[in-house]
């Protein structure tokens, strides 16, 4: 579903404190733009399908992959290719913006108790 | 081309000052990050397949729509559905981050001297 109102993402984050769960905030063209919190680390994972971007709001995030990590302060993405394995960590609570597929599942291939069937829209 | 390297949105802003041309930053799921910087008042125009994004990074930006003007300031954003006629005006100049699909052309159908046929990537 398009709406056409306008979104505020410091008035988004402030509706919600759970970590690891992402938001829907918007959709477009297939795609949705999710709101996460984020601290300490989450699951090696990859994506089969879908390339996802990470778009630091607040704090930083580190994004491990195999080879190197990169360092995400606010105002920087990182765009993590479809099939790359990838772990987000935050030392201290960091917002993220996300933009992914409709498709994408928040722990990829690897089932867990973190893993969000069903995004909540707010 | 997918790159895995980090983006810095005020870094990429530093690097250029003409108006109304975007800039490609990254891409993902065949869509195009962007970045543009606006000043004075565009075309009405729609975009008969893609949906659009204009998330506002700095300024102001005011987007004209056929009933009605949404008015947005940094840390906003609005999805203009694809069909949907738009104009953006910027009293000040403003910094936009555009999310739309790699087709999207800037002025939509409306073929004008502010066209931008092949967007640069900085």
């Amino acid at each position: 579903v398009i709406t056409m109102e306008k979104v505020n993402l410091r008035d988004k984050l402030a509706l919600f404190s759970d970590l690891w769960t992402p938001k829907i905030v918007g959709e477009l063209n297939g795609q949705q733009v999710k709101l996460v919190k984020l601290r300490g680390e989450f699951t090696w994972h990859h994506h089969a399908q879908e390339d996802e971007l990470f778009l630091v709001l607040r704090g930083a995030l580190s994004i491990h992959l195999r080879d190197r990590v990169v360092e995400l302060r606010e105002g920087e993405f990182l765009i993590v290719p479809k099939g790359v394995e990838h772990k987000p960590i935050a030392v201290d609570e960091a917002h993220v913006l996300l933009l992914e597929p409709a498709s994408t599942l928040n722990t990829g291939n690897v089932r867990s108790e973190r893993t969000v069937d069903r995004p909540e829209r707010i």
